[in-house]
């Protein structure tokens, strides 16, 4: 059985639980109360050492980072349907892609975002200095043309099939958006499309 | 032919160089003065628009991103002996792994460590409020004690194999280095261990 450690509000599990949902994976959950701190009990501590969420536990060992917890979820699928087919001539390429994209969006997009949330959305817990938010908003508005064309020239962000890439910038571009950030007409189709997935979970 | 563009500089271009050199593959280098700006010269920008080094071109297309570029070199070649092998009966758990370090690496360092350097490195050339590059550090070493029990547990980084994720992980741990971040012996012996390989860039 596959445990996954949720926190009650909304977060980056949402996007593993996607990502069970379209690999037909069976899944309970359980939730970690962030506003009481649960997420750094013993009893957490000792599933993820850093208390970080989402983590999920199978067959007696733990996985954190969500990315990387839905790689391996991913590979626990026959199809293996989140990667580019491995078998497919223009594998490199199409692989290539998909990293591409995410550690831009990682490096470019979400580590200013993460910063920009910790600042606004989480009552500045770490005292960032005063204008490190706009710093930030900066770097992100700079980057994110690069996304928006990536989302304009193809079916999907990292190429012809939905990938996990996907389900990583659904997950950015409504990050931003709830930050404020107006997405573009192609964005707002994008995350439409992707909502009407069968799979894609309802909230 | 594959053409690396690389600073004139050290830079994570390194890191390409040196997966070239591990994979045996031939290349060129083409050399950007990042103090001329040549980064944003109009010749450049036609290869990668958003104007990061390192890029390469092969077979006429352009590749970004060091470690998507890593990934698409390690393709090329029969055995991809940067990644985990795909009939290892453990490849789910092996590239979890992979896929988890360098997920935590990039987000919870060098998203940090990118800012301290353009703070304290790049003078500031962003205008970063004073106090950023000390919440920065904070976060950093906040993240370091779980890379280095990583370091500590096993052979290699991701593993008991060597694979792209130390090349990322060489690359990371000598930038806190030059940043002037103290590094503990089993860190310290790691960076000499890898520094002996043979196809280790020579500079």
């Amino acid at each position: 059985m596959i445990t996954l450690y949720k926190y009650t509000h909304p977060s980056r599990a949402e996007t593993v639980i996607w990502a069970l949902q379209e690999l037909g994976l069976e899944y309970e959950t359980k939730e970690i109360d962030g506003k009481k701190g649960e997420q750094r009990s013993p009893e957490f501590l000792a599933v993820n050492p850093f208390g970080k969420i989402p983590t999920i536990t199978h067959e007696g060992k733990h996985f954190t980072e969500s990315l990387a917890i839905i790689e391996y979820l991913n590979e626990l699928h026959p199809d293996k349907p989140l990667t580019p087919n491995t078998a497919d001539e223009n594998f490199a390429e199409k692989n290539y892609k998909l990293r591409q994209v995410i550690s831009f969006g990682m490096i470019e997009i979400e580590s200013y975002l993460w910063i920009l949330t910790k600042i606004k959305v989480l009552d500045n817990y770490e005292n960032w200095p005063e204008g490190t938010a706009n710093n930030c908003m900066k770097c992100i508005q700079k980057a994110l043309p690069i996304a928006y064309a990536w989302v304009d020239e193809q079916e999907y962000i990292a190429g012809d099939s939905f990938t996990l890439a996907d389900i990583y910038y659904q997950h950015l571009f409504s990050w931003l958006k709830m930050l404020g950030v107006a997405l573009p007409e192609q964005v707002q189709d994008y995350l439409k499309k992707l909502s009407k997935r069968e799979k894609f979970p309802k909230r």
